[in-house]
């Protein structure tokens, strides 16, 4: 059998992952790239929990229940140990690709009974950690759970498999005069699946709100594998508690998503995208409330970006900045159903902007070629940023007012010890992006930054994830945004859902503090 | 003590309501109306769970913790144990009024030791007999939990108590340049916790959106008395589980929500008001297609109501219908940051709706007065039902192509047994509001009614309750909107956030099967 071949050619190496319980393996054969990464258990000091070990018969088994779509061993499974980022690793050797909701059931109804933890994967495109595994989880992955089931075209619902691409389902519903309700920098490879269980926000947010209202109905396969089937296509329904509110965001820790209903708006006959430069933060924000004020229902985002973040994308990604250059820049996209209309109020506001000195220098795009570049600028940091070394990053929501002192605070503290400190994100939601660079990584760097960046966030009430989730990385501080109270609310569910705890173990709760023996 | 020496009084009256377990009073002192409301209990033969009965010491407890705000005894308790349409009735002997969150989970924390059942009550005006007892379940009323905690003019977001009545935080908001994002016709009495617990739909929800998404926080108390403080503002907070959506909806059934955190739209500068006449239903829902094309992201609103819902307010409330007698009329609001774009958006559809044939007469309003006389008319059906004898309401999400199918399919059912079938709601949500009404209620004809409306709505996959809620008069029903893992999942909630079942029992979930002997 093709799949337990594999698997013994991999078993050496299967042995080598095993945290504090046994030794670390010298140099694993990864893919290009991923080796460098060190382990994620030796990096953090993670115990493993008590799972059964995937073994010979384990693989066997899936191998009958998905002829051709297991892969076991290297070097196929490394990119699926690796975020992103490539900041975590795990040393899984098991990836397994189900087609339907049927296998999904049979693999956690089996892995439930074995005790083998599961790692859900969509696009991994996670920038938290939250999509790969810590240790040897099975790698479940919705990569070929990629067939639209419905779209509507009076009411514009579209009901999918979790493992569409976004961008995929974006172009699909485009053509039918709609637009997918969220869109984000990850679009080409992201699934739709991972975007609900992580509840993406995005560039879309400020118009079409968030996952929570536009995500109609879900299909969920729960640990034990039951499925539970709330994939309704009903704009209301208001029939007992919306259970699945609790699987949107919930990181692949309470079921797997395999398939999503949502609703998609129409597609705006008029786009307009203005990216303007600023002079200081105070202007940027009063430029977000005058605009509001006077784009009205046709402003579709305002993102901003400091003149760190114009650096990093001309000098790593060849861009160009089409404005002068300024301390700060704003990208103001507007989204509305009558080209005049819109492009009046655009020009009014534009006008405004220019002669009371919000503004110091501007352009304007309504094609979407040079829309498209306009965006790039925003929407490529997050790439030009990895170019740079090692990258901490945050993903914080304070009030508007308090958005950049964060930024300022942190470049003051943190002087010549990290490479850069920039600050971008989505001001219209509240939501900054604080990212930290420097060659590579150290835990004194991450020790100046932490739990400084969480307390700092805590006193403003903010939230330490605003978006990103809490994944692998940020789930010990989630008492920072949460009372303790909440927390233990959220491990009854967690305990209620997944008894015995193998869905993407080690993610978004907090571990239980470790005994001193052990 | 005041408290005790009204429960004496009361004490007689109090032995009486004892559904199957003890013989039902003969004639009841209640409040004018009230006392010919058939109690619950009879009419629907409920088995009265095993809670401990409210006794003296109960009540001089309260009266202790909070002084002049308990209600103990007829008539003052009479009110708060029938609903708005008078149509279901508990007999509950005991009010509490609370002002303080702390109090309430005193008060919770008492009920809980003592296993006295909870009926939280907003403002009472909930249509499907969640918000009063069954039997002598202690009420507890948010009246006096009415304060505003504060409000930021910048983000928009409302913090306050959950007894403040909706149409007072309108107000509050619309001075400072912001709405509220809920709008229902109860808005003079119901309280924003009931809405929140409730999940209201109402008029705005095509615009922006539902509690779902603009609900950013809540504080709750559980049935042991603990709180739990989520009452953040901000508008992307990804830390974890979202535990306030599973109290959003849940009808007082897993907590007392005591403050609420919101974000409240932007007020418009410019709204409009057009009320059409249909020929059709197809031309009501072509005219839906056509004007949210040409009206785009200015739509706020698209309700419809038939020739009957108009002869009801006509006759009833002594309304006029604005635009020549026509079998379907059309509400169609529009709101938005430009009056003179407004306008012109909505005058090139009328002139296409109109020349087109898809709508035969037409009225416009742009001044606030008018406005508010054609929303009188589609808000007012609901009162003018009442005045028709006994009310049979269904509240329906469907596909809207078949949303006036089942109103058609019911009058033939009925024939001359119902007085009146009326459709009327939100088409642009795909909500329908079916009406029948009788002199009185009978048994015969809610099963004429009963279970045809859910098998119809389970065939085209509807909701039973698109925004009422279960309560106590659909909760039997829900098998035929939720597949039964979803149901035994929510029961799991239950049982795990309240043991012991105190809080608002006889609601939302079905109640077990009962056994023959009892």
């Amino acid at each position: 059998m093709a799949g337990a071949a594999l698997w013994r050619r991999g078993a050496a190496w299967l042995r080598g992952c095993r945290g504090k319980e046994g030794k670390a393996p010298g140099v694993s054969r990864g893919c290009a790239g991923c080796r460098e990464v060190v382990r994620t258990c030796e990096r953090y000091a993670v115990r493993r929990l008590p799972f059964a070990r995937p073994a010979e018969r384990d693989v066997a088994f899936f191998e009958r229940l998905m002829p051709g779509r297991v892969l076991a061993g290297q070097p196929e499974v490394e990119p699926f140990n690796v975020d992103w980022l490539k900041s975590v690793r795990g040393c899984s050797q098991l990836v397994l690709k189900p087609q339907t909701t049927a296998e999904v059931s049979q693999v956690l109804r089996y892995c439930y009974e074995r005790n083998l933890a599961v790692n859900p994967q969509g696009g991994n495109t996670g920038l938290v950690g939250g999509s790969v595994p810590v240790f040897d989880e099975i790698i479940l992955s919705t990569a070929l759970m990629n067939q639209i089931i419905s779209f509507d075209k009076v009411s514009g619902i579209l009901v999918c498999q979790a493992g569409c691409v976004l961008e995929r389902l974006s172009e699909y519903v485009e053509e039918q005069g709609f637009i997918m309700p969220l869109d984000l920098g990850a679009k080409g490879s992201c699934h739709i699946g991972g975007n609900v269980a992580t509840n993406a926000g995005g560039l879309r947010l400020l118009r079409y709100g968030s996952l929570r209202g536009t995500v109609l109905g879900l299909e969920v396969v729960l640990a034990d594998g039951s499925a539970l089937d709330c994939l309704t296509s009903l704009r209301k329904d208001n029939t007992g508690y919306d259970l699945k509110q609790l699987f949107i965001g919930s990181e692949g820790t309470l079921g797997v998503i395999t398939a999503v209903s949502i609703l998609c708006p129409q597609k705006p006959k008029a786009v307009n995208v203005a990216f303007l430069g600023c002079q200081s933060f105070a202007k940027v924000l009063e430029t977000f409330t005058t605009c509001r004020a006077m784009l009205g229902e046709i402003l579709s985002a305002y993102e901003f970006m400091d003149e760190k973040c114009m650096e990093l994308v001309e000098r790593h990604l060849k861009l160009s900045s089409p404005v002068a250059d300024s301390p700060f820049y704003v990208l103001i996209e507007t989204s509305g159903s009558n080209t005049t209309h819109d492009e009046e109020k655009l020009n009014n506001f534009l006008e405004r902007a220019m002669t009371s000195g919000l503004v110091t220098d501007g352009t304007v795009a309504t094609d979407d070629k040079k829309i498209k570049v306009l965006w790039s600028l925003r929407e490529r940091i997050t790439e030009a940023l990895t170019h740079e070394g090692y990258v901490y990053k945050y993903d914080i929501s304070l009030p508007v007012e308090k958005l950049y002192d964060l930024v300022t605070d942190m470049r003051a503290r943190l002087g010549q010890s990290a490479k850069n400190v920039v600050g971008y994100g989505h001001l219209g939601d509240g939501n900054l992006h604080l990212n930290i660079t420097a060659e590579s990584y150290s835990h004194s760097l991450l020790d100046a930054i932490e739990p400084f960046v969480y307390e700092w966030t805590a006193r403003c009430s903010g939230s330490i994830s605003a978006e990103h989730g809490l994944g692998f990385k940020k789930r010990q501080f989630i008492q920072y945004s949460k009372p303790r109270k909440a927390v233990l609310l959220m491990q009854q569910f967690k305990a209620m859902l997944d008894p015995k705890g193998i869905l993407n173990p080690y993610k978004t709760l907090p571990s239980a503090p470790e005994r001193s023996t052990g």
